[in-house]
């Protein structure tokens, strides 16, 4: 029998694959799961978009451009600008999924055994992403009594070796739904520009920004076209996770050339989830307000409901809509198993997402969980009751 | 400026991108231009495909399972199994597009550096997937004068070394039309026992075969379960190239494993499209004998006109709708480009795929070009008598 690739054995699960089974068990047992686990919002999808592919006349479903299609390109365009974002059409290529935009930086950028600096904790998938294209993360521990602030630049600066490619940020963040300043940003900038690389920021949460923050992206940096890439998603957006529409931005005209490349490789992106992506466009101003109205409130009940636990220690998110919080145990993976295999409060419980999963060092953040709030707010108020009874139990183990 | 990647740069561009201008000019100069040289076939989608879209009832347009939905894979393996391809639910995971199997497959088996074996001349884009995954390409000439048959199996082992992990095969082929014979896949199968590597074969065409040939697939080959990998798309089948649906198929459970671990880092398939190729699965068996005569009739009326011009010679194709035709010049990219800026007959012209694109070895295939009959009978009729005439002043220069 062939052996499998090195790098197929190297990728990574998903931090709360190992959890599936057990959340199975408590399906099982007839009790009632609390997904705080996952970012697949509850939102409803504009109806706009929504409407656009039950109106398509579509006769014979072709291959659009491998660019995406020229006029969802100049209306999104438009829509960065609109949002101060100086972005052209040629300064896009539509992608499936952030997670094509993030293959397609990394395969323009960088080389095998190349490295990649990234702030951890970090979205769990870009282990995936960087052992599928053979490079090497290089994590800066950033911390929980920060509130996930971007770690000192002088971190960064020692770990840059003739290998070091790119800077890697998420921003606002998941897992920390941490927010980067204006001089946060500035501060990479300067770093990117003197080494000579490049700065890749995952900007899918761009909107979702509370307490009157503002984000401030990495295409508004002066001086810094020829180093940004930004990627960016529908998904979360217009809550249309499903779709596969994402993009690659870059004022580089060589990194977009190279990508463009990729994308050519690869035909088209999806055409339906296109027409509902330019559709999405329409979406009026009011949608935003409403779902940023409510993330909000239930960012600001379950931090709340968060900080009355003994021994629970969060930081208040800026933007996203997750948060990390420690919790007054040693091992959150198995206590997240203990929650789904074992406990129930009147048969429910809750599933969390381990932390550690999200970190590259070994042994960091052991006590750490991540939660989405997604739900709605009833839920996780019943959600973080069932964690505070389960911890009193389990803390007295 | 940081400097982009040297896959970036290694990159190649399609075939036919360089002509692309040109086409642009026959346009400005109001020339019509027969697009002998794309895939997109013409043929419709089914309509019980489009259907299910419009009739989808979706309020949150929502993550699938990274393995594609549960209800899709079951209803495949039965697909396959009524085509006597003893194929499981489990050995399947949906792919954004044949391209995406692909990346996972070479991902899955291949590390930097290793080597797969690909009789040429081939598909051009596995040029691109091979170059993203960091793997070489090692490729066998076959021949028009064979009619792109299997090349001898000395030649394929006399290039296996320590590096080579596979031999990649498009079977019905695309660009040469050709379809391997069982004992073909057969002896493909002895040598890859015997050198222990996977046979990957992509076998997007399956259905299209002409003449009463029948499609020999690598998974019907006894013994071969831990070695084969079948590659497959609903964009050729349903004439959904805009889906961006396909599969990787293995018993072997290792690959599937990890597969699933690039499956499960970009989250999911297209769930729009999903749904549409969900349910052209339930395309009435009529759809698929017009379709086979439909192209049928055009192989046969292309190959006939192609055959009359003067040092002409074609490779009658069994599959698939492409076929490799040798032209009496001496450099079909200078050709192609010369269609395309300065030729017309009656104010139209062809523009034709250079086949060089389609193989790795340097300055070969220089006299041929790859033609695509997904073109009504009446066009391609037309598209030849063009070809001819310029053929005529072209060799007279």
């Amino acid at each position: 029998m062939p052996n499998i690739s090195q790098k197929g054995l190297q990728m990574p699960e998903s931090p709360i694959r190992k959890l599936v089974p057990y959340a199975e068990i408590a399906r099982k047992k007839g009790h009632k799961v609390y997904h705080l686990n996952i970012g697949q919002p509850d939102i409803k999808t504009p109806q706009v978009a929504l409407d656009a592919v039950k109106n398509a006349n579509i006769e014979v479903l072709e291959y659009s451009h491998s660019a995406g299609f020229e006029s969802y390109r100049e209306k999104l365009s438009q829509y960065y600008k609109n949002q101060n974002l100086p972005i052209d059409t040629q300064d896009i290529i539509i992608t499936t999924g952030g997670s094509e935009a993030l293959l397609f930086a990394l395969g323009s950028t960088m080389d095998a055994d190349d490295e990649i600096i990234i702030p951890e904790p970090f979205y769990a998938n870009y282990n995936g992403f960087t052992v599928a294209s053979g490079v090497k993360v290089v994590p800066v521990i950033s911390s929980i009594e920060t509130g996930f602030a971007l770690p000192p630049i002088e971190d960064f600066e020692k770990l840059i070796t003739p290998k070091t490619k790119a800077i890697l940020i998420c921003n606002p963040g998941n897992p920390t739904g941490y927010l980067y300043s204006q001089e946060e940003i500035n501060q990479l900038a300067e770093i990117v520009k003197k080494h000579d690389l490049f700065l890749i920021a995952d900007e899918v949460y761009r909107e979702f920004t509370y307490d009157g923050y503002k984000h401030y992206s990495v295409m508004n940096v002066p001086g810094l076209e020829n180093h940004a890439i930004m990627i960016d998603s529908v998904s979360k957006r217009f809550s249309m996770c499903g779709a596969r529409i994402g993009c690659i931005v870059s004022k580089n005209k060589e990194v977009m050339a190279a990508a463009m490349k990729f994308a050519q490789a690869r035909l088209s992106p999806p055409t339906y989830a296109q027409i509902a992506s330019e559709a999405a466009l329409e979406t009026p101003q009011s949608y935003f307000d409403e779902v940023i109205t409510e993330y909000k409130e239930r960012r600001d009940i379950l931090i709340s409901e968060l900080e009355k636990i003994d021994g629970v220690k969060v930081a208040t998110p800026k933007g996203a809509f997750y948060c990390i919080a420690k919790l007054p145990i040693t091992n959150a993976n198995d206590f997240a198993q203990w929650l789904l295999e074992t406990f129930e409060l009147d048969g429910e419980t809750v599933m969390v997402a381990p932390a550690a999963g999200f970190y590259s060092t070994p042994n960091v953040g052991l006590d750490e969980v991540r939660i989405a709030y997604v739900l709605k707010k009833e839920d996780l108020i019943r959600s973080v009751a069932i964690l505070k009874a389960a911890l009193e139990i389990y803390t007295k183990k």
